[in-house]
């Protein structure tokens, strides 16, 4: 592709590092790009330079967020009462989709993974289980993947914290085995968090 | 999508814009470059802001250049005595990527389609007949696409420069009908590019 200009390449390559887009995908939004108004090629420059500039990690559930304390952990209409613990801000995206959830959150940022490395301290458990208070909290729903990693982070959770009298519940497996939250239909994630059992 | 924060969403909207990048693609790639480095996530906005600040059109072709002459056109080992007629720069880019061409281009910057209310002034049909001229140019290539509007296209050109004392070529149509050039493999182009015959 030398005979395209270098700033065309240089895109090309930028795009093609991003999940999921092949080197033919690139150069289509490259040239699409060079093609569309001035001012739609900067928005979309300046939105990437600000996403990194303004998000956050909220201080009590560590979703993202533009402030200290995130949308649904200060909204006074969330039960805090009842945690919901997920994987990471996608899955937390998910649920909310399925609207079948009033409660706040807590993001892991990722599953116990031995394979990977990914041990106890390299995800916010401790920091779960700072907030597991049952005199704040009455529930924790385990809403981590049905998946190898999922699973053992679930059990992990639960051994820790079924002797601190507060209801420790796991999300039904009505999310297909093995499957990321994000990719399962409103209504599963509904039907799954309506069926929600003790542990 | 409202828990998401504001940047996250532009820069969703932003990147759903884009052609083939569903709501659900737009999602995973702010997610992606919220996680990646700083500098991952400033090079794609700066390779962006740079596509659109040097890459201008050349002045003898037509196509994509960072140059006044692109480098084609500027290439001594170019013969440009014969001319590729292609409808845009992903048309010529998979011509180049076959590696059957060694002369210049001319890029039209589409295709006549009377449906669409584009016209011969609304694409660089004048200019093509400018450069026509038999003491410079041997043979001209028509390699627009073979579906109505590129048909039309090559036959209109044919009639205009029919009785210039210029060889008139078109394509051969080993290339499948109705088909974009840029999907098309190399070796087929290479196969067509060889077949072309006289109009
Ligand atoms: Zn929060
Ligand atoms: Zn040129």
């Amino acid at each position: 592709m030398t005979h395209y200009p270098d700033a065309i390449l240089k895109l090309i390559s930028s795009f093609s590092t991003l999940p999921g887009i092949g080197r033919k995908t690139a150069e289509r939004l490259a040239l699409h790009l060079l093609h569309a108004p001035d001012h739609e090629a900067s928005a979309l420059a300046a939105d990437i330079i600000e996403l990194k500039r303004s998000v956050r990690i909220c201080a009590t559930c560590f979703s993202l967020s533009d402030q200290e304390i995130c949308r649904i952990c200060a909204d006074p209409s969330r039960d805090p009462g009842v945690i919901c613990v997920v994987e990471n801000p996608a899955d937390l995206a998910a649920i909310e989709k399925s609207r079948s959830f009033t409660g706040c959150y807590h993001v892991l940022g990722g599953a116990l993974s031995p394979i990977d490395g990914i041990g106890p301290d390299d995800i916010r458990l401790k920091e779960l289980f700072n907030r597991a208070d049952p005199r704040k909290v009455r529930e924790i729903i385990i809403a981590t993947r049905t998946n190898v990693e999922g699973e053992a982070t679930a059990a992990y959770i639960h051994e820790r914290l079924k002797s601190r009298g507060v209801t420790l519940t796991r999300i039904a497996s009505g999310v297909p085995m093995g499957g990321d939250l994000q990719y399962v239909d409103p209504l599963t994630l509904q039907k799954a968090m309506e069926k929600r059992y003790d542990v």
